[in-house]
């Protein structure tokens, strides 16, 4: 099969002819930012916020695209348009944007599509997933504020392999300096408890367009949610836990520090969590992920 | 001009046909380690106390680079003696590897020279150079261990962006969550007092290879050293300040949040070191500079 | 009399036989968790919630009892009908639960009740409580989290000594990093200001089990209640203050720092809230209290 | 058999005859401080340092022991003759003081030995033992000064099981809130670079005991020592690491989370350490470990 | 024109017979507590919430007036009457209350008006203000609370001096150790996303009185409110921001560390709040600012 | 007898003449400077040491006296000469600097002699003086920098009301965020250990001339000396402490927070060290104050 299709600096092109510069900023020091949006049987879903948050990192860390957010959706359009033929059954795209400072004043600007790797986690799916305490802390807000979507993440890296080397099925759960649960290496993390569905505030993660989602889906589904500080405590006394992400939407998480959480296995509400899901995207996530794991 | 000469994942090619991959983890998250060895007539210097650090970051990042420290070194001299031919008069190289996660578990190595862009700082020989405060801290040893030469280097871009705002001589000067000096975005800091020649210790701090030479030249000048924390309070008390980076060697710092240091024009022990320098090079890396400016 | 009777590792014998072993990791090391219990008139209050916290507090740190909350519950009341024969007129127990990590693998549980030494505390209703300011700040998230109902607490007693050594009537006020106030050495501290009864957010203090009920009984007397962090600057300026504990209730605090919080007096929510606990329990622990004082 | 000898509160008695108070204050609450010394062929090392510590601690806890040092020293010999004909070949004895608040003012004193249980780590002479950073924090200043030895450890507990989860060769390293490397849960961690054997400073570690006999050591052999502080980084990038503790005396650390120290085998200044404990107690404590291995 | 007459210490007096001795705590170690209250068509506003806050300031520092709030206020409107014909067209006071230690147990007590100097800020109604990420932090409530009005603010003008450097319609944004936004040197922030107006919490500043007067013009015209935590990050991407002081009472700020603030002009909700001051004070503060410039 | 004369502002004038405004800077918001100088046997002592750093703090606050430091030193020379009739026998000067912003840009400086007020401390030359933990932490450096010598120290007045409720004999130790013992509200702290004399390192203190004295007295007395932090674990341990301050040269503390230093008498080195101040100084500092009891 032929290659897909990306734009790079203003042009559509095989992948295999984009070739990134030795010079550009974002390869030499991380100074660029970036975004995941997925699809739903092939289609965009909440591109327009994906977009939004992009346009947030830009003027931030003050790395601009040198086009518009009505252009650059264009392009995306373009691109998932050009490679959907690659897309067989149960698959998906995650569409990716990396925007970087690039070379000499000229920002580099790549959107590409690539198939959900969806054997890398749909185990999980019947598991749970674990977390570990990364010894890495959350970056604090004085260095660089982690609502920032950068493509600086080395800490990501130093934090993944300590926990891997603990557990194959383990995500690093980041804490902030005060001992507060903020995310996962790639993702949000939630708990349940009595019922109710517990995000950290908004304060120091990464404000993802699916924990949006999240909340929508249980507002719809008439479970109550709340954001508020909580601790490794609260995690291992939780009910429930799951994470949310663009590819694996809701994730229950089973194991934290080695400790049980509930009966260790994945609970109601992450169920009816992952059913409202489906009802919003029309697609059976568990189900596209674990027909991958079939084949 | 023919084209320099860039070693890439085992070949050597012309830079023109050097492409980075978009999946490559050095550019998606800035998950590698880079180190800029500069040239003097020519020549590599110290050569070999870059690839140990190099090294450093590589085992304590997890980040290798499949091929051992011995030939790196071997690939560098071909590099360089390849693009020879591309120095003029008064100019020099500096030498840049880069190791990034690569893609799909190869990593990427890179080893390329680089014309030393002099006229982007020889005034500051001149006028001496500038330091403000940056509102972003170093990063903290619970996050990124800050003598590690990693490439997620985003604060050090939003910290110059913020720098250069105020005043376009100035670099970002970084503190540590308790208010002792750092260094700046690219090279180490350094004060005189009584005599003295004083840098931050180094619990916090890139390990400069151009710092250790400062070491050196200031003991067979006869000029003590101490390694200590120190506050602006000092930096804006100081007899003279500066700082030592690859390229630069050592550049004179006259002001620091806007305060004259000293008279505030580079004083005689900048000189003495810099003539230092010079002796041990081979090259007045002043009159070198400021021949740039010239032209 | 006869002596008390102890529930000591599966078996009920008289206190006096009891005895711990040299090699306990309690004794030695601090490894264990606790709850206290009272009763009023004789009967267990809130047993149901001690044994859930002491769940918890067991999960968290790994120190299980080797028998389910469901036998301790069984086994406590045997204790309390074996001992209720020593309770005089005024009297009340206070009701221990003592696990720990025990000797050699095998937990140490421990279940006795002992008589509340009213006259210890009796006649700061009529003056109120003193606190101060304690040099040791509260048992940080990172270290251990203060949530967890430990046996480890040699800093309640630096905390005490230091404040008796001011103040025979005071208590130690525990403060975080951030200088918010947490709690007292053996209960949870509140303000009262604009008619409304402010206690410190849940996330770095004791969940108390009487802290809930003075919620519950605000509630039912119509008093607003609120969950915010408050400092130093409230408590001195507050209208009213208090401390709920299990044995105390509900305690006056009439003075901070030395400095008097509204008129010094014990003021009238604080005797609202002791009349609801009056009527919750079937006991004005107030007079309960002062009737020991009046032998 | 007979039993050992214990001292308690004023009396020499069989071990099994010594039951502490389910009220003591040590067992209820931690309020305790404690020593453990070794003998070497059956006699007592550096017991007066010990008990000088010992003497430090209960000073600033405010904890008494009721009875002078000189006393302790008196009934702590009297305890080991008693016990001495216990010690089998290659047998050596750890020498335990405690001492508690006791029960109503009167505190607990409690002296006795217990043999050294050396299969328990003298595997780790010959492969090295293995540290893993903590995610509990050292005791910070502001809360417990970690140079006072109390019986509040539960987060020796806390980090033991969680690094136990990851490798039952760890042990839990244990960071200040700079990062900076601090201790083990029972001993003191030490790194050799470029010859020179690096303990962190003094001023945020327990103030061991075999530590100062290192020193000694070291000196002896011509090895130079410093005190600073140093952090993950460099126990990655060391040439060999160790730990010193009372039982164990010199251990080699042959990885630090995951990552191979040197070449992750004892190394040659480990060795020789080893070799000066030998000459200054008489015993080759290695050998004398792994006698016991052999059995 | 005649002078005006000032309240010192239990008289009325000509300004320039006002003389504070250099033996004053007040001048000597800024030991002193104060407000600021401004008139409106030359009628005193506020002045009942100004006193208060000074009367809770004077409790929390035990800087006593040794007179009452109600004395106080007679005095101040004594001073408002003889001082009233000084006002001129457009004109209004600030009315300061000054009360120090004092020289020798005796404390200081001044009171006096001043025209407010409108030309100094009028400007920026139209462009807008800036603000700058401060170098000094906010005033830790470990250290000094900032919710106290203390006359001890070198810290401000550390922090004015670095800012103006940059640019001279700059005020110092100060955050605090954590990264959130708290204040300006002399007025409340605030920013507006999504048609809500958000002040960070009470916690960790002044508890402005022209801040509550911005809650109750918002009410009055149905514009919601929110107090949350927020970070340089919010206040780049906010639709709005401005700060609200006693004199300038709500003032548009359109850049942020040299980043526009939504389209770097003043806003809508900026202008209906200060409509609302408008409608509340019978001042149309903008218009009575510019006035001054026209002059 | 007539008044004292005072320099202010260009002249010399008897010191009820002097008065300043209420609209001095310095007294409005604590920005000011200041110094204090002793004399001995009438003579000024230090005052080019003194006047260095006063012209340090005047850089570093950007708060400019308007004269040059060599005309400060003349004029104060007169302030002294013109009022040393005013010193009895016994009596000696306290001469004080205050330089301040003063008003609408011009600064207010004033010199004056004040007789020392003996009587305040000279009793604790026998029995020692009490230090108490502070519970208002050392200014952060990235606050305001102590070394500074500003005339905001409203913190010193908060932490002295605090200590002198529990003990009138006691002054506020200030310990960093981290826990480390740096100074006392008027004066260096110092322990004796083993003989040597330890100080806290410069970082996080005001640089006292006296404890510049110290050190050389020190020196000449053959007594070794050292700066390193220390902990308040290290003062209770300590052989003997003392502090150094202008007015009392060398006094001897005997305990802190309640607790006994050494035997709580006053120690032989601190002995020594007054004996050397007495041989540098001519004045037997002890005596002179102990003469100012019997009167």
């Amino acid at each position: 099969m032929s290659e897909q299709i990306v734009y790079f600096n203003g042009r559509m092109m095989p992948e295999s002819q984009v070739g990134i510069s030795i010079h550009d900023r974002g390869l030499q020091a991380g100074i660029g930012v970036f975004e995941r949006t997925r699809t739903f049987n092939g289609l965009s879903f909440r591109l327009d916020e994906h977009l939004r948050r992009l346009d947030r990192s830009m003027r931030v860390t003050r790395v601009p695209a040198g086009m518009s957010i009505a252009e650059i959706k264009e392009r995306t359009l373009e691109v998932l348009e050009a490679n959907k033929g690659h897309l067989g059954p149960h698959d998906d795209f995650s569409i990716a944007h990396f925007i970087t400072l690039g070379v000499a004043g000229n920002p580099t600007v790549i959107i590409f599509t690539q198939k959900i790797a969806f054997t890398t986690f749909a185990n999980q799916y019947i598991t749970g997933a674990h977390v570990i305490s990364s010894p890495v802390e959350q970056s604090p807000i004085s260095f660089i504020d982690p609502k920032v979507k950068t493509t600086s993440r080395m800490h990501h890296h130093l934090a993944l392999q300590f926990v891997r080397n603990v557990d194959p099925d383990a995500y690093p759960l980041f804490l902030d300096h005060q001992g507060n649960v903020c995310e996962l290496n790639v993702s949000n993390i939630w708990i349940v408890r009595d019922g109710v569905v517990v995000s950290p505030p908004g304060r120091s993660i990464l404000h993802g367009i699916t924990r949006d989602v999240v909340f929508e889906v249980a507002a719809n589904a008439g479970i109550p949610t709340e954001e508020r500080d909580f601790q490794v405590y609260d995690m291992v006394l939780a009910d429930e836990a799951f994470f949310s992400g663009t590819s694996a939407c809701v994730m229950p998480v089973t194991k934290v520090n080695g400790l049980q959480i509930g009966d260790a296995k994945p609970g109601p509400i992450v169920g009816r969590l992952q059913q409202g899901f489906c009802e919003l995207t029309g697609v059976d996530v568990v189900q596209q992920a674990l027909a991958h794991l079939a084949k």
